[in-house]
């Protein structure tokens, strides 16, 4: 038989999935961050861990992974990949490639060469690939540099619009009363001294108040907007840059901000801009787990066509699991 | 002879000042952070530094000091009188007392009792004391406790928006040629990739840029408007819950972002905020150093009632020489 091995490595989280080349997943491992730029002994720890127990669940040896696809957050620039080639190489599988998240995400939500995707999960990135071939960047690299938002920049805004709330610099917001039960605080008196005494950060589960908040909440639609604009201009840069304005292609949006089943204050935003600038542009909420694009690629790399067959197979098994119901 | 001291411990910069009852300056000592917030013992050892200074220009000993006023940025909390009381009561000077860096700015701008500053230095900050002397801080604490702005956070504002400029992600912007120009790089590519690999952060000087650029180019606008907008905002705060909107009073502007000359865009925002809500207040860019109020404080400590020949003494000594002319 023949067994793949996919790696997403994320900012919060690694999957690894070894699935046989009709697509049926035969073991997954789960494990931490898996992104370098957090912590490389870490990413590494998270990455060999996830896979291990991948490989014992599904009874293989290391031996028997015909191709190995790591798709890791963090893989953005020649820089990355000096760490990161050498990293991958020592997991010891023969065949295998290091590319970036961005990469799995794009194969995993559409069939095309080409396309657009937006990740949106601890962090925000964008990457295209046009019909020529030629791929572009544009974000991954934190708010210096030009990004915006992504789960931990997200749960800084609840919780600084609710302060900005009690202060009286904002309007009333109904993220204040989810917010308080989220922290367990009676008030936002008792929740601003002790994070300030503590010196704590506002943790990423609270990104998520802004969905919950967004239908009767203009403070949580204007942060879901502003998130959704973020990434709409840099989806727009790429398609501008690529060419891409009279393509049909998929924009893919992939993380765990965007792939929410309540995701439409953030989807209308982008499509205000992207939408205008690329008219054959479609875009489609990742409904596979990233490390099935890992597997997709995987079985290229190793000269197969993929048939529907194994499409079907995968999102049998790999269906994204913690896609929110609103 | 009776003499005070003033001291002023900002985020970048302390000054300690000497005057007599007159209010001749007669020493003087600058030093680095003197905000323990950032660093306690950093802070602890620039206003020890800056002290000495002054007494050695002065000629004097510390027991010549008939009352020292200590006005200290990050002293805006119980939590943080806690640290400092002990600290100012080692300086060894028999009278004294510790206020927040916003009363003493509130001083040196205003001769009423009552009234609102708004500082924006290194980081942000607004105060107001009403006739009834009731008084409200908003702000002071960072981003995520509700802030925005400062010379930290304007100088990434700058960076970004020239990084997001040559993505495509926003339009072109004058503020690419300066900030090249001054970081000393030929092209944004190369600021990018030289920042990202050595994990640098745009330097705080790149905020002056901004009022370079204004008066052309829409994106150095949107920021100072921002800036100002948020300035706005705690000020209007402040007025609201200490029930200031008929009063006559002034808005004093303290900092080295709010000082400069070229101020008028930053200006503009907080009073389309402001004026409004209070039609009486009286927006008042800051002329004399914030030490001078620590020093007006000293001496009413002291039982003294300033008159005009001290106020007229202090413009001579202690005007704002950083002042910048556009």
């Amino acid at each position: 038989m023949t067994y793949y091995l996919g790696v997403d490595g994320g900012g919060s989280k690694t999957l690894a999935v070894i699935a046989d080349d009709k697509g049926r997943v035969v073991g997954r491992g789960k494990s931490g961050c898996g992104n370098h730029q957090i912590g490389v002994t870490i990413a590494e720890q998270s990455i060999r861990e996830a896979i291990a127990l991948a490989l014992r669940e599904a009874e293989l040896a290391q031996s028997d992974i015909t191709y190995a696809m790591f798709g890791l957050a963090g893989a953005d620039r020649e820089a990355d990949f000096r760490i990161l080639r050498p990293l991958a190489t020592g997991l010891g599988f023969e065949r295998h490639d290091v590319v970036c998240d961005t990469v799995i995400g794009l194969r995993a939500g559409t069939r095309q060469p080409d396309g657009v995707v937006i990740i949106c999960g601890s962090g925000t990135n964008c990457y295209g690939v046009n019909a020529s071939g030629e791929s572009l960047q544009v974000g991954g690299f934190g708010y210096e540099f030009g990004d915006f938002g992504g789960g931990s920049e997200l749960a800084v805004e609840v919780f600084r619009t609710v302060v900005r709330a009690w202060e009286g610099r904002e309007e009333p917001t109904k993220l204040t009363a989810l917010a308080l039960e989220a922290l367990g605080h009676d008030s936002v008196e008792s929740m601003f001294h002790h994070y300030l005494d503590e010196g704590k950060r506002a943790p990423h589960t609270l990104a998520k108040l802004l969905f919950e908040a967004a239908d009767e909440d203009d403070a949580a639609r204007r942060v879901l907007a502003k998130q959704g604009t973020e990434l709409g201009l840099a989806a727009r840069a790429v398609i501008r840059k690529l060419g891409m304005e009279r393509d049909a292609f998929d924009l893919v949006m992939v993380g765990s901000v965007l792939t929410r089943s309540d995701n439409r204050h953030l989807v209308a935003a982008i499509e205000e801009l992207v939408l205008p600038e690329a008219p054959g542009c479609t875009l489609r909420t990742l409904e596979l787990e990233p490390a099935a694009g890992a597997l997709l690629l995987a079985m290229e790399r190793d000269g197969r066509d993929v048939r529907e067959a194994v499409y079907e197979q995968l999102h049998l098994d790999l269906a994204i699991k913690e896609r929110v119901e609103s």
